[in-house]
This record gives structure tokens, sequence and C-alpha cells, in this order.
């Protein structure tokens, strides 16, 4: 399909007074300017932080479908409270997307020797047939790279490159990681064993233990056994893994793996300070959106905070995450490469059964979205 | 009374398998040696990290009062859990008493010439009659000065100065405190005018709030007063406060401080994730013991954690530690003057009704404890 032919279709999220509506709009894409490229969109994940995006603090269970114009869309009333939490975007028309992947099919006169080659974007509003942008934003991967397999080239690789970064910069040597069996989990085994650094993996089933030892994961402890808490203080001892990523958020998970280091390494001589060793947990999700709740047992020398990739990546400075993207194209059909359950076109996101499927996903589950197919998925 | 003819006297808080025992003990010096003085302990505050030695996770409201030997002791029945919680000090002797003044009543021979001087000490084990220790422990105060006026040299005045010293280093330019009535927080409020700094105090009385006022603080806030959240995130972007420190723990203050400085600089352009100015609290005192709880309010930017004053000095260095000791010298009698309600002795602390009345102070009111009294106060 030429894109010149048509107008280009993207999926929209929109927050009014009382209502949340998800619908497919025609856009002009416009010309690519200066350093700015067409991609023909192929391939783009439904992370976790998407699905955020498109129902924020909506419930998507209550969504109404309603049809006008031969498209259909969602419709989710929103109470008080709700509309509250996203008066930031009220009235907004938002493109979700985050990354993804696709064919160059146009160009500004400089860059038009890409036409035709692979390229992963990370730009935000990929859920679009097409997507002008700027090359800078775009990672050239070799001729003939399919874009499903380098759709996933930011959001979860360079979120464990990064996390690797903060714990050498803030002078951790091994890790804790907690929602372990996710896409994201399993990369992280894999580049710690390439860069033998020790991890810890958390997971919640037997399961998922089983797919990460599958993979080569040395030290995975489910959190749901009796005795995690004491195993965790071992393992802690026994690594030295004094930093943790936690993807949960909510709930006593991240003061667990704190009070597990302050035992791992309290003092021989009594203080009633604790330990002095500097022990931190940062919640990089919110699998659940709950409190986070820090109880007194973790000694004085604890933190806590937020760890957000793109925030990460530019305290970097574009030298060292340029570093970072390179070994994501080296590395992207080993260690980064992503599992996806099945491939949904643009019409699926505005099917509420499929919606709720997706956002009810267990941990490692996820769906490959391909803005290029016409009409709902066989 | 010379520290050779009589033994010395301490207080000493131990426990064993299931109680708490606060009492005092009769132990011998020795002879200074090295670099070493022997101080007559006139003047010690009881701070609140002194009365959590003493007592631990034991109730004073189930002290039992012993006699033997013509001394007094408390004897406080632990349970099960109270007794764990205090595992690893069990059997332990422990002296009590963080830091203090006195007078120099002997030295090793190197040290000859400060006999008579007032000294303040940072070593723990003040609540003593005599204590002997290393030169490098004390500050040398200018001759005539009251060990009273200089007890508390160190455990407030180095928090205070700390705090600003990690504002610097951590690139914040202004401060929320919270607790802020206390003897602490009287020093920063003197501390931040001296330096422009700008600090917003919260309290929980309007008493309090006109006792910060009455010494020039000019942002003063009451955390009861109905509209509290919503003047803090007004005073938060009017003087740019991206650090707190909070004495409080227990409860959700401390994300309510991070809520309001995410909603003070939510960005104009509306980003999922939030604002991406860094915000900390740190969490520096344990007056509410309970669970800290960080609901998902404040953005993607944001830190909570430990703050010991100890630990940071460490991280400083002594050059940068002695210039912060010195300017507590100069500054002793005005940004660092402490205010005691009443003067009492060793004995007073096996007082069980004493004892309780000093835990349950309100922020502001502290003890001086002076051990070269004989018996109890009058």
């Amino acid at each position: 399909m030429d894109y010149r032919q048509s107008p280009n279709l993207s999926l929209r999220t929109k927050v009014s007074s009382d209502r949340l509506e998800v619908s497919l709009e025609e856009d002009d894409l416009g010309e690519p300017q200066n350093d700015e490229i067409v991609v023909r969109v192929e391939a783009s994940p439904v992370n976790p932080s998407d699905l955020g995006l498109i129902f924020g603090a909506a419930d998507p269970r209550r969504a109404i479908v309603k049809e006008a114009g031969g498209r259909r869309r969602l419709v989710i009333p929103l109470d008080e409270r709700q509309a509250g939490a996203m008066a930031a975007r009220r009235d907004l028309s938002l493109c979700p997307g985050l990354e993804g992947a696709g064919t160059v099919v146009d160009a500004s006169k400089r860059h038009e020797a890409l036409i035709g080659r692979t390229v992963a974007i990370f730009g935000g509003g990929m859920y679009s047939r097409f997507r002008r942008i700027s090359v800078d934003d775009c990672l050239l991967y070799p001729e003939g790279t399919a874009p499903a397999s380098c759709a996933s080239s930011f959001v979860n690789p360079l979120t464990v490159l990064g996390f690797l970064e903060t714990m050498r910069d803030e002078g951790h040597k091994a890790l804790v990681h907690t929602a372990a069996a996710s896409n994201l989990g399993q990369m992280l085994v894999k580049v710690c064993l390439a860069d033998g650094i020790d991890l810890i993996s958390i997971v919640r089933s037997p399961e998922q233990a089983r797919l990460l030892e599958a993979i080569g994961a040395k030290h995975v402890l489910n959190s749901k056994d009796e005795g995690f808490r004491g195993r965790l203080k071992d393992l802690v001892r026994e690594t030295g893994a004094t930093l943790g990523f936690d993807a949960i958020g909510g709930g006593p998970l991240a003061c667990d793996i704190l009070t597990a280091m302050e035992r791992a390494f309290t003092p021989k001589t009594f203080s009633m300070y604790g330990s002095v060793v500097n022990k931190q947990v940062y919640v990089y999700g919110m699998l659940d959106s709950k409190t986070i709740e820090i109880r007194r047992t973790v000694g004085a020398a604890w933190g806590v905070g937020g760890w957000l990739m793109m925030n990460r990546m530019a305290a970097l400075g574009s030298a060292r995450v340029d570093k970072l993207k390179q070994r994501v194209v080296r590395e992207i059909d080993t260690s980064f490469r992503s599992n996806f359950n099945a491939t949904i076109g643009l019409e699926d996101m505005v099917d509420p059964e499929l919606v709720i499927k997706m956002i009810g996903l267990e941990t490692g589950a996820k769906y490959l979205l391909d803005p290029s197919l016409n009409g709902p998925r066989p």
C-alpha cells in the first residue's frame, strides 16, 4: 500500500470529562523534511507501558463498543476519581506505541539511500500504519532483517543495559530482579550470564522458575515458596547483591529485598543503626499500582526510588547510549530476542475481549501489533 | 570528685532472652594511653536515638523497679517478638549517650595541656561519670565554655550541616523539613537563614508554627491544616525545593512531600511518566516506626531513603567534616544553641515515671543529663 494513495490510520486514545475513547483515526502524514524518513510500521510490541497510556485509569471491563463511519471505537465511562487522575491529558488525542520497526518507504533527499531498509524506531506513536520520524530516533538494521525480530529494540533492551550501567555507576556488583520471567527478565538473565554478573531472579510460580533455569539462570527464587526470605538473604550474602530492580512496586516486596540485604550484611559488632552497606531497590514498573510499603527493618543505609529508562539514558549521554544501542543491534537475535504470543492488527486494539485478555496476561506473554495488517487478525 | 578515688559509674542497658535491664554499674576506667584523655562528663543530651538504644523494642510502661546493693534498676519483661527484634544485642552490656561535654581531668603525657579545658565528645558511652576517650573524638572549646552549652555539638549540628552538604552534592537548591519545631529543626531554620537557603518547615500544631516564625522561619506549614497539600505544592513551586528530610518515617508524609513536588513540577507538555525533575526525601528519624507508605502519585523520578549522619560524615571525608565542626564551635551559642527542659542525674534514668515522660515528650522538648550530679535531681 502506497502511503500517498490513502490517508494514514493510527490508534488514538483521548480523555474527556467523563469518558476515555480508543479509536482509529485517519490523518495526513506529510512529507519527510530535513533529517526525516517515512516508515511503514510492521511490528510494534504491546508493552505494559503502552497499555498504560491507552487505558490510563479507565477500566476496560466497562468498555462499550460504538460504531461510526464503518469504524469501531471503544468508549469507557470514567468516574470523577478516574477523570481527575488523567486531568493532565484531557482532550489530547494521543497515539500510543513507544517503539516498533518497519521498512523505510520514503525519505528526505539526504536519506534516500535508506529506502527499503529495516529500521527500529523509538519515538512514540508507533500504533500507526506509517510513521514520519527523524533518523536520530531510528536504529538501522542489516538488510533483510525482519521487522518483527527487531520491534523491541529499545524499551526492554535499553532497560536491561541501563540496569547494568546504574549498577556499575553506583558501586554495586550483583543484582536482584523481580517479575523476572518477563521478556525483560529473560534478557537480563542472558546479559548477566554473558557479562559474568551474579543475578538473583525472583518469580511467582514454579513454571516461571523452570523457564529461567532453562535459559541458564543460576539463582531463581519463587516468592511464594516457604522460606523465601531466608533463602533470599543467603543468596544476597553469597553474591553480594546490594541493588534490586523491581517491576511490581505495590506491596512489601521491595522492602523484603532490602530487609534480606540488611540481614545479609548485619555487622558482626552490634550497632543500633545496623549495616553501613548501601542497599538500593529501584522500582521501574507498576505491575501492582498499590502503595509501596517500606517497614523499618531495612537499617539506615537504604534507598527506594523510581527508575525510568528514558531519564537514565538522558543522564548517561549520547555517547554511552550509542554504545548500548550498537550492542542491541549485534545481539537482537540472541540476548535481546523477544517472544510474542500472537500478532494482531490495529483493529484488534478496539476489540474489548482481546484488550481485556492482553491486560490480564501473565508475565512473559505479550502481543505484537502489525499496523500494516488489513482488518483484524485471522 | 577525683575519678581515681572511687570506681566510675555508668548507665547500662542489656537485653537477655526475656528481659531488658537498665541499671547503673561500676567499672574501672583505666589510665589514659597514647592520644587519650579522661573527661568528667557534665552534660549529655537525652536524644531520641539515645532513648532508642536504652529501651529498644521494650515497653518502658511495663518496667519494674528492682533494688540491689543500694542501687535501683529497671527490669522490663520482653515478649518473643521484642526479644527477637533485639537479638543482635543480646547479652551485651551497652552504655548509652551518643554525645556530651565536660572538663578534661586527666590526659596522656602528650595531651596534658588539655587538663581543665572544656571538650565536646562524640563517641558513645557518655552516660557515665567519666569517659576515657581519644582526642580525635573530641572538639576543643574556648576556655571557660560551659559544658551544658556545647553538650549537643554533634548529633543535631552535624545533621543540619550534613543536610546542606547532601543538598549541594545532589544538585538541589531548597529544602522541606518535617517535625520541624525540634531543636534540630530550629537549628536548620537559623542555618538556612544565614546561608540564604529556602526552607519549608512542616509542623503539627499552631504553637510549633509560632515558635519557628518567632526565630525567623519564612515558610511554615501545619500538616493538620486543611489545604496543607495544596499549599505545600505552591511553596515547593515557589522555592524549587526538590529535597526533603523527614524525621517521622511512618505513614504517608514522605509520599505527600514527593507528590507535592511532582505536582509542582508537572511538565506543561503531557508525559505519561510525569516530571523529569529528580525528587528525593530522606528519612533520618523514626518518630513513627510504622510502615513508610509510598503511593504511585510520585511520578517516575523520585527517591526515598535512609539518611544517617555518621554514614554521611564518613562519606564526606575528614577534611570536609573538620570544616563543619569548626562552624559548630563558632556558632554553638547562636545557630546551634540547644534548649533543654530540665537537667537530670544518672539515677533519674532508672526512674520509670521520668523515663515515660521523656519518651512521650513533644517535639522540641528535651532533657539534659549531668552524670556528675550526685543522686537524683532535686
